[in-house]
């Protein structure tokens, strides 16, 4: 193990002078992937922790340096560009993991330096809408794209803002935080504290509250769903939905008009050219993506209609994150401690 | 006349060249300004035009043109580095001015290609609002800020979004439209044809709109603004409110808790750090300022509290579009026909 170290010691730290080769490792709440991905974007191999299984952060570390060093034996690969992290709530100026709310560890975890002290070569860190943004950019659906907001639905809603063909990290690294954007005040409360985010109604956590706010409605059509009422997921939703269950129907367009209403808002502030949808909910492509083109068309101001297109990411699921963290090495600084 | 024009045809074009003076114009619903700026921002000379006594746009870029002359001719001056606009909804990539509503000249007017014709020398247009961030980098209290966001309140509320040192255009040319983010859904009817924008309720039109609100309420106290309820403006307001009548500190406070939402949602799309007041309402600082911070302190996301700093422009009212307009000239390319 300590001989494997040493060999990623001997990088050339020289950006132009780097191998080709990099790790991205995409955190989320439940899983996090570790892969080892080319250049030019292909994942050699990969390999899956659980991140609940870790007590600490510190023991995460150290299962993340113990995955990299397999991932690199396994092929006998002896030099590494860097590491690139997408992870919930990450700061790229800082390294750190800051009061990520779906992760146990609380507080700011300086993620980015401890595990540069385990595999000591650069690590850059980023928010993992952030990383999707990159991916999309460099290897999905946003080649070409200089101005283009990701939002990624998963348990949560994330974006990442590209303007002018660079992603926006904004004054102190938290830009992008489209899903904490208000849009009903005084509505559902959030996880942050506040009510009404955008992400209280345009998550899978917002779709399965909208069923269950639909279901609790006495005028409600009869549903699939309610037996399921305690354990509603995603899918299960899609599911009935694609089936032509009512209330998920409507379920599904009330997301997508909240999402238009959201959409609307950063399209004032930012004017992209595309919004690229990423995660879970996403793959529901025609469940989601027609009622959200049918609302932005009422509830976009005039200026932008007609001209902002609105696309799902054209990168495998399940490799969107990682893609898009390895793919920081080459296109953002390291983190600094 | 004819004489005058030919000298300025006479300017040399390539950037580094061009001699120290500029004219920067402020179009305004009301008024126009055209004044001669140094690269250093002092304003040697202004003119006013009557925005409104021109039936058409044509017969108003004959007034600017001739405008122009005279104040070069005023003080013998022969070369021109360019000339700046900025206009409301001016699109800085077309060198147009696209269905602004507070003008009657309706449709898109190719301002920027009929001044070239009759003054012959570049011109830089853009969005009024951006204008004034742009002159709030150089010369006002924006100076050294990379990440930033100047709101011009008036007749409407206007925007410039600078990330990372730089005014962000959009993919279209019309970025920074926060007047046109929706803070209240099914709230207030705006001009674009939506309801609850954030300029219905933060402009002196949305503050006059307010106090009449107020005024219909049986519970409200007696105000002395009632008897001036048909002609109502900005600054009887503000004097109310500064005598310490509660209808018109209410009034101003709710608009300061309006201004609040729609700065959180900015704050979490580009995380900048200032936001910068300028315009008539802004004058009234302590009216404004206090109310907005003490909504924002609840209103902000906890990634940001603490961390946004709100202020007023150090520029003098008059001046800050106009030296804005200028600045212009030294910072972006002329538009392209």
């Amino acid at each position: 193990m300590v001989n494997r170290q040493s060999a990623i010691l001997d990088l050339p730290h020289d950006r132009e002078s780097r191998p080709g080769m990099v790790v991205g490792i995409d955190i989320g709440g439940t899983n996090t992937d570790i892969g080892l991905v080319t250049r030019g974007g292909d994942c050699l191999a990969r390999k899956r922790l659980a991140t609940r299984d870790y007590p600490t952060a510190e023991a995460f570390a150290d299962g993340l340096a113990r995955t990299i060093l397999e991932l690199l034996a396994d092929r006998e690969i002896r030099t590494l560009a860097g590491v690139g992290v997408g992870a919930p709530n990450g700061n790229a100026f800082r390294g750190t993991i800051e009061h990520a709310p779906n992760l146990k560890w609380k507080g700011v975890i300086p993620l980015a330096k401890w595990l540069h002290r385990r595999v000591l070569c650069p690590i850059h860190l980023d928010n993992d809408a952030n990383a999707a943004a990159m991916g999309e950019m460099l290897y999905g659906g946003a080649r070409g794209l200089r101005d283009f907001v990701m939002v990624t639905l998963g348990t949560g809603l994330g974006s990442g803002v590209v303007i002018d063909g660079k992603l926006v990290r904004g004054h102190d690294g938290f830009a992008g935080e489209l899903g904490h954007t208000v849009v009903m005040p005084g509505g559902r409360p959030c996880g942050c504290g506040r009510r009404g985010c955008l992400e209280t109604y345009v998550s899978v956590t917002g779709l399965i509250a909208t069923v269950i706010d639909l279901l609790d409605q006495t005028w409600a059509q009869p549903s699939r769903l309610e037996k399921s009422r305690d354990s509603l997921n995603g899918k299960l939703i899609a599911a009935a939905a694609e089936a032509g269950d009512p209330i998920a129907e409507l379920a599904f367009r009330r997301t997508g008009h909240m999402l238009a209403l959201g959409l609307a808002n950063a399209a004032a502030i930012t004017n992209p050219e595309a919004i690229v949808l990423a995660g879970g909910l996403a793959k529901a492509e025609a469940l989601l993506l027609e009622p959200t083109r049918a609302a932005l068309a009422d509830c976009l101001h005039n200026l932008y209609r007609g001209k902002l297109r609105i696309s799902v990411s054209k990168l495998q699921a399940d490799n969107a994150g990682l893609l898009g963290a390895a793919a920081s090495v080459w296109t953002t600084a390291p983190a600094v401690w």
